[in-house]
């Protein structure tokens, strides 16, 4: 008896596609992420995996992704629930800035700190600015983040992993998480016991469904899971890794 | 203080363009149903209300109004809940015949009956067959029927009505049910107190929310509600009179 995990990272949205760091910031998927996000759901009906339940986070982009991929699976009708702690990283005041400009600014050492190091959050968003979200009815009364580096967002994560995922696999159902590179990557760096150091070198590929058998411990029974179409992933994860560039 | 509610009936799917009769037959949108969808929720937009919760039917072409056009009022990020309760009337034997074939089999008077009567179903689809749900997931274990007139809708639309869409509104939620011309007929003619003669001649046109304001008792403080394009719900209501002619 084996549990069964699907971690789905959105398409390209429209920002990554300009090279913006996005962050919290709402952006729709691009008409390359839509076509993403379909292939995805037909990757499930051909590997034969059928999500029972849909978590997503807040974000237009996740939920875009998690419609099309289970449209296109005919699983359209399964429960959904949705979370701001499956939000991507909030990028703080780096929203809405050029990958290429804040790397020209700063340089390519700070840059990379913020991009990647486990712990160094980029400085705080202003409230009220453009591309804060304090005013957002979507997260009024929660305590959001102005900023985050990956810790805190596997911090604010982990709890909705324990106390709204866990207990849909525990009563049986394939679990679709249609999500961010960094809330993913939060909760891959839990369920595989990464160290603070090596997750930094981690991309999770956009489209491609990443399933996880878990044991009755929720350790994985193959580490690091299988992607629905691994030589796709791989491209796609040396591609990531170049963003910015 | 009142309760809002909001009722919308999905867009042209590509079985209405046919006129073919649907049922629980799970056909996707047309593209003029795709736009009629995105124009709901502009109309929300131009209306200023905000859906904080969504009902929806299992059917595709109403999860798919609702995801379409929440996205364009902005409320995408909103909780979800999906029952066949909401499902479009079960046609029974007639899912998947045309409709005016059906009428010259059977003649005007037969044909209006199974339209429209209150109480009297088509005959009940052959289980097994290839418009029937009984081996289909989304229903396991559910006591669904094989046929419906708008009677049986409304007997079991409305404990869903008072278990869980009731609730929301009594937590202060404008609620948004996505949903079907008969199981929204069925809400209506509760909420309006129809009587089962008058019910028969009310329509609900596709795409254009109506928004009721309930008082302390669920009563509507304007009966039959108001719809956010007055002139072209007038127009649609006549058209869809004329179906099957």
């Amino acid at each position: 008896m084996t549990y069964t995990l699907v971690l789905l990272r959105h398409g390209e949205s429209e920002w990554n596609a300009k090279n913006l760091f996005t962050g919290w910031v709402d952006v729709p998927l691009s008409e390359q992420g839509v076509q993403e996000a379909v292939q995805g759901g037909r990757m499930l009906v051909d590997a034969g995996i059928l999500p029972d339940v849909v978590h997503t986070s807040l974000l237009r982009r996740a939920i875009s992704t998690a419609n099309l991929a289970l449209d296109a699976a005919d699983r359209h009708w399964i429960g959904v629930h949705r979370h701001w702690r499956l939000n991507e990283r909030h990028y703080g005041a780096l929203q809405g800035k050029n990958k290429k400009e804040i790397r020209d600014e700063y340089g390519e050492e700070q840059f990379m700190l913020w991009r990647r190091s486990y712990d160094v959050p980029p400085p705080e968003i202003e409230l009220g600015s453009e591309y804060s979200q304090d005013a957002d009815a979507r997260y009024a009364g929660e305590p959001i983040p102005r900023s985050e580096a990956l810790k805190q967002v596997l911090e604010r994560a982990l709890p909705y992993w324990e106390q709204a995922i866990v207990p849909d696999l525990k009563a049986g159902r394939t679990v679709l998480v249609a999500a961010h590179g960094n809330s993913l990557r939060a909760i891959i760096k839990h369920l595989d016991g990464i160290d603070d150091e090596t997750i930094s070198g981690l991309n999770v590929p956009t489209g491609i469904p990443l399933v996880y058998e878990l044991d009755e411990t929720f350790a994985p029974t193959v580490r690091g899971g299988r992607y629905l179409d691994p030589a796709a992933a791989e491209a796609a994860i040396a591609a990531v890794a170049n963003q910015g560039r």
